[in-house]
């Protein structure tokens, strides 16, 4: 149960964005971040962990990035719109990458085809979130 | 829409303890997190803010523990229980003093109601995935 | 004592840009960030909190953004040049962001003066990593 | 460089342990927490890696709990003993664990010698604090 929107609608003084876009973004971002580790740790017990390489550096880049932009776009207090913007960017990016290298090996791994699922859904609410800030 | 229960449903081994209570701790831990971040943040802009300074520290602290340990409760390859109970305790700590911090401000910040139920849900799961090892 | 130059160094496949730089960089960005968090707490301890309330959250902002640089830039298994240039530039921008906001508290906090010189450093370390990248 | 100490130095109010021991265990967490990501990294880039994957698994739970103990030892704002003290008996734990893993392959990968050195370092400096605390 996230407490996203209800912090949002909480919020004291006036949200930067439309709410709900917000929220969904930042939905997204922890959804994804825990994925990507979890999918990291999946493919670490895979018996062709050496073609798992790839898969498990950019999860782990993936939930990194998740992670720290979940923190950003949480504070609405003196809010920096170029900082946040660079940030959805580098997030459209690697979740893109990710999900890419995830879905290469979605049909042998099934948390693959989740992970990259979890990372599809957050690269598309980065990419509306940006759109928003228009 | 958390991946957690279908990432370990998923997982190539076998998880260590049930997956249904441990999926439920992870979406605890992780919507914690950002509910403490996003508390931290919605105090920071009540005018009152002196009198939110000890919320805000414990805000911050909870969702640092809470991060940690969705990374750590998000791994099952080569699982040590030491480590993980350890992190759980001190989640249960820091969830117990932020989930009283933020009651003490309930009244008079809706916000700090909503990350009190944040911090009580979590605090409860931390204390059943512990069960749930013995 | 920073082990990022001897890990560097004894990474088993090649280093994509100059190991030299690339150290100097993890190891500013990591300082970055704990001076970051630190001097976040610091401003809550101040008398004058309601005035500080712009640089704790350019503070929170700035040490998130350096962590999730530091695991990225770290990590050299199938790097994304990409990724990590829009990261890097998210990290210069809130270090600017951040540091001149501290230099405006420099005068009257001396943790602000400590915290800016670690924001500048960090910025200058992050523009010379994007040209070795070039 | 670290601006660990310089920060406390300079905290407007009184800090709860000594600054040095304090200091030099969020430098040694700090480092350790770098060292794990880059030796994680390291073990993924090497042919043996199924022979790495615990190595890899306690890297990544090493690196978590060291970056939220320096987030939560960075702040001295209304301090809760309790949840240091847990935490940084967390970081023992792990960083023995880690340590111990990364002692198992030093002969052959030298940067799992170095990692093993931060994760020790790291330790002491842990147990160091937890002393000083008493």
């Amino acid at each position: 149960m996230s407490y996203a929107k209800p912090l949002l609608d909480t919020y004291p003084r006036t949200v930067n964005v439309d709410a709900g876009v917000l929220a969904a973004t930042i939905d997204a971002l922890n959804d994804c971040a825990q994925a990507c580790t979890a999918d990291a740790d999946d493919d670490l017990s895979e018996q062709n962990v050496t073609e798992m390489v790839k898969c498990i550096r950019l999860c782990l880049d993936c939930a990194d990035v998740c992670t720290a932009t979940v923190g950003v776009t949480s504070r609405q207090t003196d809010y920096d719109a170029n900082v946040t913007r660079l940030l959805l960017e580098a997030c459209v990016a690697i979740c893109k990458s990710c999900g890419d290298e995830c879905d290469r090996h979605a049909r042998m791994h099934e948390h693959c085809r989740v992970c990259a699922e979890a990372c599809r859904r957050c690269e598309q609410a980065c990419r509306e979130l940006l759109d928003a800030m228009k």
